[in-house]
């Protein structure tokens, strides 16, 4: 049985859309459309119990997943949602003790439900270019409780002279355009690693996949992803009448080592390949 | 730099449907529609470099993931599809050090990747009635690395008079009739845990979510997943012909504590939220 | 060349959630969030001519089709969408001259499309129970310039002892019960002639086709169509994120003739079937 | 009551996948996995019927509807699917009367059915530059019971010095490079009127795009669709496990007239507009 304290992370949650993830304090209460909860009534209860607003709405009290953390730190930017992340995480195969790299860090979501599954000894490295965002990354993969397990660098890694790690796993790529690092990522990869890009329109498919052709790489798939909710209810079960749109479309591929003996029959392999 | 040696795994990679996870074995060939190569040439190589068939077909050497070890594993079974594994990860946020059920073992392949996530420190407990399916899934688990994290146990929850286990962060539900379990599943689980429940028809949502909500689960979502490939290529870039069908819907939910003090009021909700 | 005139009726469209379909009346004026336009300005103008509004926004002059007129006809009500409409008219092969019933008016959208294409030698009879529907429906097929290919009728098909109709083609159905009905319908149709039912929930699908089975009707075909709209732009094409969720599930049969003289025989194949 | 007689057309239905659509000719029998069927039997049996094979297995006499012609036709061919057929006509208001023009003929699949609506007043004028094509397209056509209402024009329209039709309703193109006949096309419809282009890739969709905006089209809309079959069973209702992958995607668009006086203005707004 664990027990809500001051400074426990603690999920108010009513619906699917109406859910509030804090850090107990106290002092404070929380003020939304269902009426207000003093933090203080949550102390001392165990997480999954209840309080009643002053609306007289039931308001769960949830210990918050990596789920709740990522879809919190994305609140307000571009969400990389967990029907995505779940497929990166399922076909690259990651899992405990790997070593990660992430062209541009973003929110610092994905970095963060990466690190959960490949710490304590695995590690993600992520890289970006611009200073205000690598802070904002910063604060919610501490608020994940993953900083141990992340280190954040600034760095352009197309123009990189130096490879700041090698021998990695995986190599999760989301950039505007993911087909310019490819011949570095490769750099980075151990043989027969992999990446994931995140590429939101079909026109970067196509550039990237010809990248990865050009540069060795192998088991090349493009795929996108779509979840939809259902309402189940007695008598009356079907699909909600609220759709899903399009997040993002996804490239995963492999690295090959490249067989340089041979440029004649590689030539004729990819032309074939095309 | 990792060499391929006896008895190292090694997927050997055409396409994505001809592909074969094997075993190096000194003495054996694999034999192909796209022609024969001995084991023996493998040996001594790179992982990522490629062979020629005596078909004159290349052939990459790939060092096996998990998803590679647990679409094999599920070959001529009812297969448990990346997609829907990779949402289970990723809405229930399973992570590192994690305790998790899993009612009906099946093949073993969803047990093996949730433990490739899990360990070391955390550990897959699972339950089935069936010996002859435990013993293909134990084969299963062994393959992928997996035995030491996982423990098997031959045991009918539903009838079961003693726990098994307590303190669960997630119960992994493949049964026919996952409603049935429900009440014991609930003191398995730790507050504030979840379950995730496999239901390839509509009416096992249906039941599920009556008997989810009437023993006090919240944050109940039913959801279903589509995942389609894209080919992409310069100039005619366009989904894949093939289309990938119905596979299973899947049921989350969390565990909220019991409110025994107001029945009155916990009817009105109930009520509402139907 | 077609010109705008007095009464003419014209589709004032900015873009696709900003569009009006109006009757111009020479002292109106057009009001909406990107300026005003008065209807003198587009008499004498042809179709597909454009107007600026007073907010110095482009505004086009289109010619309504059908498809405008039912979109327009069923705002603030349950839309059947065009994909659905669609898909009942190309699966039943819905064609010049044919006979058609309809049990359930509803907006008299669906009443309106149909007979646009049976017209003029083909009819639809449509039957509600609800009297205040039934006039808005009238108006709506009235403003579709389609009330003299359409007969209305108040009847509850579930209950009446005489048949309104016979030899129809296709039955459309729209109620809650659709399974209810089916002894009824089948009197309506002729043989090997066609039902088309909405259906939101999986279990009206379920009920239905149980009946459907008993009363005799074969090549019976559940479906569920899902409809995305592409952003196409240079360089950045892709699907949109606003997405199209659950509208309807659509059931379709034929009717078959009844073998009375062989019942054992129908009995097994029943039972196959299921 | 109609009864099949000698040369009346029939389909032998015994499910979605074995289903032959024939013409009744007494000396011939139909011979299939499931048995053998003298068309003899059939001949004096009411639409709707059944027969026995000399296997035991009972078939259906359906009435074709033009949704079997269409589907007997492209057997073999690249299908236009009927939710792609639907969405066309729902989408561009098809209906009886109308003018239609179609730039590539095909099978002549869609030309059927697209003229079996428009009939007896309208017309399709369909035009393609293979006379191998052509010819086969013509028999279907005839098959279809639509040769009256269709004409058939071998013309390379892009090249084409004449008009050969004017004040059309609707073009629909299906080419690989539909962007080159936009100009031509602009001058065989109506003001108002609009084009539906068949596009399998996104490529297509982008250029195509382009060109509308160019050629001062409005109402632009691409789109997508997707049908799923349900298998509804008592207690045990999911989607089809066998799923439809990728047919084409679909572009949409009404022309507008040129406003050559206000060059900047236009040029504005098709910027804002990209």
């Amino acid at each position: 049985m664990e027990t809500i304290k001051q400074k426990s992370p603690v999920l108010f949650y009513y619906n699917q859309s109406k859910k509030w993830l804090v850090t107990i304090s106290k002092k404070e209460s929380l003020h939304t459309h269902i009426g207000v909860i003093p933090h203080a009534e949550a102390i001392g209860k165990e997480y999954g119990s209840r309080l009643v607003t002053n609306k007289d709405k039931y308001v769960y009290l949830l210990k918050p997943t990596t789920y709740d953390y990522i879809m919190k730190i994305q609140h307000g930017t571009q969400i990389v949602y967990p029907k995505d992340i779940g497929y990166i995480i399922a076909r690259a195969g990651i899992q405990n003790g790997q070593k990660i790299i992430e062209i541009g860090t973003g929110s610092g979501a994905l970095t963060s439900f990466v690190a959960s599954i490949v710490k304590p000894r695995g590690h993600v490295y992520t890289f970006d270019v611009d200073e205000n965002f690598m802070k904002v990354a910063e604060k919610n993969i501490k608020k994940a409780g993953m900083s141990k397990y992340v280190t954040q660098t600034k760095l352009d890694i197309k123009t990189s002279k130096k490879i700041p790690v090698s021998d990695a796993d995986l190599a999760l790529i989301d950039l505007g355009d993911p087909w310019t690092v490819i011949p570095q990522v490769r750099k980075l990869l151990k043989s027969s690693g992999a990446i994931f890009a995140i590429c939101p329109t079909m026109n970067q498919l196509e550039k990237l996949t010809m990248a990865l052709v050009e540069n060795e790489f192998t088991d090349i798939e493009s795929s996108e992803h779509l979840s939809r909710t259902i309402d189940a209810r007695e008598g009356k079960t079907r699909h909600s009448f609220q759709g899903i749109g399009h997040t993002t479309y996804l490239c995963y591929a492999r690295k090959a080592i490249f067989d340089r003996e041979k440029p004649t029959r590689k030539k004729t392999k990819t032309k074939k390949r095309a």
